[in-house]
């Protein structure tokens, strides 16, 4: 397949031009908060700290209204028609974290506290759903056909959300071993709803809302919910194995908290001696000493559990690349999210 | 005015004819959560105890969905026009009570454990976050130009829903007495938005459900959150003068708690010397002992703060009865809600 031959941007450039299109509008729409669910939302955002005081460069990347906005363009529309999309899923996915962090107690994010450490849990379960009404009112304001088309779309990405997020938790309380063990297919299912819904979505929507048929709109969102398990599996990767200088996580953070990610799902199901061992060290009693955690990633590796969690990103990369290749696109915009794809996959942190 | 010629039913079977209409779709919606969350959900809705074990007789009044079905009624409808309105209204009402028992760290709810209490708090973030997507997912499910009307006006309703409890919540902090203090004015607002958002948008979707005009849906949304205020107020005397045995809740419990309330509000707020005696107690160094609870209700009252209280509540339920004056109202479902109202307020516990 062949790009656009206009000049084909950087990721960090295309995220920044979707950033600056978007921000406007995302900082009037946190205007129409409470004052106070304002201020919580702005310090989530990464726009200032705990004071209310401006923080500048703590923004996250803006993944979901940069998909937002490409996806208008890619439908043939401007980006600018995207807006309102990206705007309404930049909240839920501010809310998401703001109640993930409570789910997990996470105490920080990107090295600030989170919003219930800053804030305290009341006012951050109150803030997350604060953002939540407004993500979807937000959309509602959008005239027929298109709006109650995207707000459609929103609360179905929304129950997917919830329901991966359920799934994430219980898989907490299951065994490792045994007939009610994790497998591999469900824990990629999860992440499909809980990481890929809303990456979907936010592509969707910019579709939707520049007046693109069902078609393009379901195709853009397969693309998402695939870069979602990619996305997942080296989250996943560098929760082992990631530097803790970048990821700013302890080194095995994940396998420390034991939690069920897939290197160790796909090396537990895997028919090599080291899967065996491995199951040993993660069902023996007691938690996991220093050396325990070092034997267990290297474990998890022997077994083939890290090699089989590359090989997972890269498919549903290149998944995610086939559902843009059946359905026609604006090439500039095409080649923009080709672009974005890998980039937002290929992280060390 | 005079009331329809039909038999008129007591306020107790309207709300068992409408709960009976409502309950098939209220059960199958509750169905289409995560197996775990349709378990929280169904205890929260005292359909089931903490082990997922039918409890008969623990369910609430079901006054949210009472309301949107005889909204659909009045607007010359079948309360079947409603039900979808009074599924979505109930779910948002349950997942609110659950985020609420959180904010306020409330261990017990209609004598049972509350959600946080019982499952933990980050399932209990989830849960009523799987509620309030599934509510908005309910009404998105209903075509134009209903569902998107409707939609637009759950949505307005969540927003001030929000913001009245981020009031709620910011008032714990403000001193009783000085140019910071909370005005019975403000208290009002707040009030009117925390529970009277969620009554009146439960009429007006059942109006728009049924193919009502704007107007028709206003005025019902109007009668609505004055009814709330109404009921905040008449929840206010009970949360200090009410019987335990009848509330549930400790003597005094409002007071204990230095929660500003509208009696107290009322009361610091008039020029009788009993006010600035109140003041003093409030204000003065350490915890309120017994004796000192008992002194400051003394107190609240001499102000005259509980008259004002019932005052206030009259006043409200008034109104609500004349916003329904206002409008063309089919006459028995009118009947309906002038019986409901009163009998909403005038309680014990």
């Amino acid at each position: 397949m062949t790009l656009s031959t206009t000049r084909q941007a950087a990721a960090p450039e295309i995220l920044d031009r979707c950033r600056e299109l978007v921000r406007p509008a995302l900082v009037e729409s946190v205007r129409r908060l409470h004052p106070w669910h304002a201020e919580t939302a702005a310090f989530s955002l990464g726009w200032s700290g705990v004071d209310g005081s401006p923080v500048p460069g703590s923004q996250g990347k803006g993944v979901r209204q940069a998909l937002a906005v490409l996806g208008a363009e890619a439908a043939g529309g401007s980006g600018l028609d995207g807006v309102t999309g990206a705007v309404a899923v930049e909240l839920v996915h501010t809310f998401s974290l703001i109640h993930d962090d409570i789910m997990d107690g996470d105490e920080t994010r990107r090295r600030r506290p989170t919003v219930w450490k800053a804030y305290g849990t009341g006012p951050a379960v109150l803030a997350g759903d604060a953002l939540f009404a407004l993500a979807v009112r937000t959309l509602t304001e959008v005239p027929a056909p298109t709006g109650p088309a995207a707000v459609r779309r929103l609360s179905g990405a929304l129950g997917d959300l919830v329901h991966g997020q359920a799934q994430d938790l219980l898989f907490e309380s299951r065994p490792w071993t045994g007939p009610e063990a994790v497998l591999p297919h469900e824990y990629r299912a999860m992440a499909a709803q809980k990481t890929g819904s809303l990456l979907g979505c936010s592509a969707a929507l910019g579709a939707v809302l520049a007046g693109a048929p069902a078609a393009t709109a379901d195709a853009l969102d397969r693309a998402g919910r695939h870069l979602g398990v990619a996305f997942q599996a080296v989250d996943d990767l560098l929760g082992i194995w990631g530097d803790p200088q970048l990821t700013g996580k302890p080194v095995h953070s994940d396998l420390r908290r034991l939690k069920k990610t897939f290197p160790v799902l796909a090396a537990l199901a895997s028919d090599h001696p080291a899967a065996r061992r491995l199951e040993a060290v993660l069902t023996g009693p007691g938690p996991l000493d220093e050396a325990g955690l070092h034997r267990a990633a290297g474990l998890v590796d022997e077994a083939g559990g890290r090699r089989a969690t590359v090989t997972e990103a890269r498919d549903h990369l290149r998944t995610a690349r086939a559902c843009l290749d059946g359905v026609d696109l604006a090439e500039g915009a095409r080649g923009d999210l080709l672009t974005l794809i890998p980039f937002l996959v290929d992280r060390t942190g």
